[in-house]
C-alpha cells in the first residue's frame, strides 16, 4: 500500500502530518514524501521543514495520493512539471486525494473538471476556474477522486480513506490511537460559522 | 512571544505541527525548533524528519513551551540533560504545556508533582508515577502548566493557549485559518467512546 504525500516549498505542514499519522498505521503502509529532490523542503511559514525521502522522478506509481495545500500549492499552479507528475501517478492510484488548496494542483492538473470538490475556504473561487464546483462540506468523495476543505480536515478525510481501505474497526482504532476526540473552544472553524470579528482579524493581517 | 518546541529522534510529528500551525500565527510569534543539535530529527515511525532549528543549548528560555510526547519522549525520560533543560526554560515561561506522552517528560522533570495532569490514554499509569493525578479530560489546566490528551489535542490546546495569550478573536481567527471544524466519521477518539473492537485491533499490532 503506496502513500505518496508530494511536498514543495510553501505546503503546510499539518496539510501533510494530519493525514501522515493517520494513513501511516494502515497495514503495510508504505509512506512515501516525494519532493523534486529527496531532503527538506520549507513550509508555508518558511520555519519548519520536513524531509523528502524521495525525488518525484524516482515515484512512478501510489495506490493512495494525497496533495497537501499551503502558499505553495498556489505557486505551484502553473508548475507543469509538477503538475504532468500528478496526472501520471494519478493514472496509477485507487485514490487520489487532497487537503486544503492542494485542491488547486488537482484542478491545474485537470483532475477536478465537471467535479464536486473542496478547498480551503479563502480559494474557492479558484478552485472553480478549474472546472470543479465548490461544495462547503468537509470531506467530498467522488469515485476516486477525494478533496478535503482547509489544512485540518485532512485528519478526517484520512479516517475516511482508512475506512475505505481497511474498515470502520481499523479507521476507529486509529482514531483512538490519535486520541481524535476534537474539542475546540470555540465553535469557529468554518466560513459559515465563525464570527465577523475572527474573519476581520484575519483580512487585517 | 518566543514558543519553543523540544524535538527529539521519536517524537509524533502531529503533537508538534498541530500546535505549530496555531501558535506560529500569534502576533510577534517567533516559533523556535530545538534539538540537541539543529537539523532533523525523525519522528517516531521512523518516516518522517522534522528540522530543528537551534540547539537546546542555545536556548535559555520561553514565553511558550510545548512538549510533544511520540515513542522518544517514553525513551527520555531518564535522558538527565533534556530533563535538566525542560526544567531550565520551565522556569523561564508564562506556559509550560505539553501534547501526548510530551507530560511523561514534564513529570519525569519534577513539574507536574501534585497537580492534575493529562496525557495519552496509554500512558496514564506512568504520568501517576510522576506524582501526578491522570485527570481525563482534553486539556488541563494548572495555572502556568497545561497537558494536553493524546496527539491530535494539542490542536485543542494550542487554541486555548491563544484565548489565553491574545484573546477569543484571535483564537476564533487562528481556528477558521486552519478550518478546525472537526467531522471525524466515528466517536471513537477517546478511550471511554471507543469500542472494544477498535481497542482490540490496537492491541493485535
Amino acid at each position: 500500500m503506496r502513500i505518496v504525500f508530494p511536498l514543495f516549498d510553501g505546503v503546510t505542514a499539518l496539510d501533510v502530518v494530519g493525514p501522515y499519522e493517520v494513513l501511516r498505521m494502515l497495514p503495510d503502509a508504505d509512506v512515501v514524501l516525494a519532493a523534486a529532490a529527496p531532503g527538506p523542503v520549507t513550509d508555508g511559514a518558511g520555519l519548519l521543514g520536513l524531509t523528502a525521502t524521495a525525488a518525484f522522478g524516482d515515484v512512478t506509481d501510489a495506490d493512495v495520493l494525497v496533495v497537501p495545500g499551503g502558499p505553495g500549492a498556489r505557486a505551484n499552479t502553473g508548475n507543469e512539471a509538477l503538475l504532468g507528475w500528478i496526472r501520471r501517478i494519478d493514472a496509477t492510484t485507487a485514490r487520489t486525494t487532497s487537503v486544503c488548496t492542494g485542491s488547486l494542483l488537482l484542478g491545474a492538473a485537470g483532475l477536478l473538471k465537471d467535479l464536486l470538490a473542496t478547498t480551503h475556504w479563502s480559494a474557492t473561487a479558484l478552485l472553480e476556474s478549474y472546472g470543479a464546483t465548490y461544495t462547503p462540506r468537509r470531506v467530498v468523495e467522488q469515485g476516486r477522486i477525494i478533496t478535503a476543505a482547509g489544512v485540518s480536515s485532512g485528519i478526517d478525510m484520512a479516517l475516511r480513506l482508512v475506512e475505505l481501505i481497511a474498515g470502520p474497526v481499523a479507521a476507529q482504532a486509529f482514531q483512538l490511537a490519535i486520541e481524535y476526540d476534537p474539542q475546540p473552544p470555540f465553535d469557529a472553524g468554518s466560513y459559515a460559522k465563525a464570527p465577523q470579528a475572527a474573519k476581520d482579524y484575519l483580512a487585517s493581517r
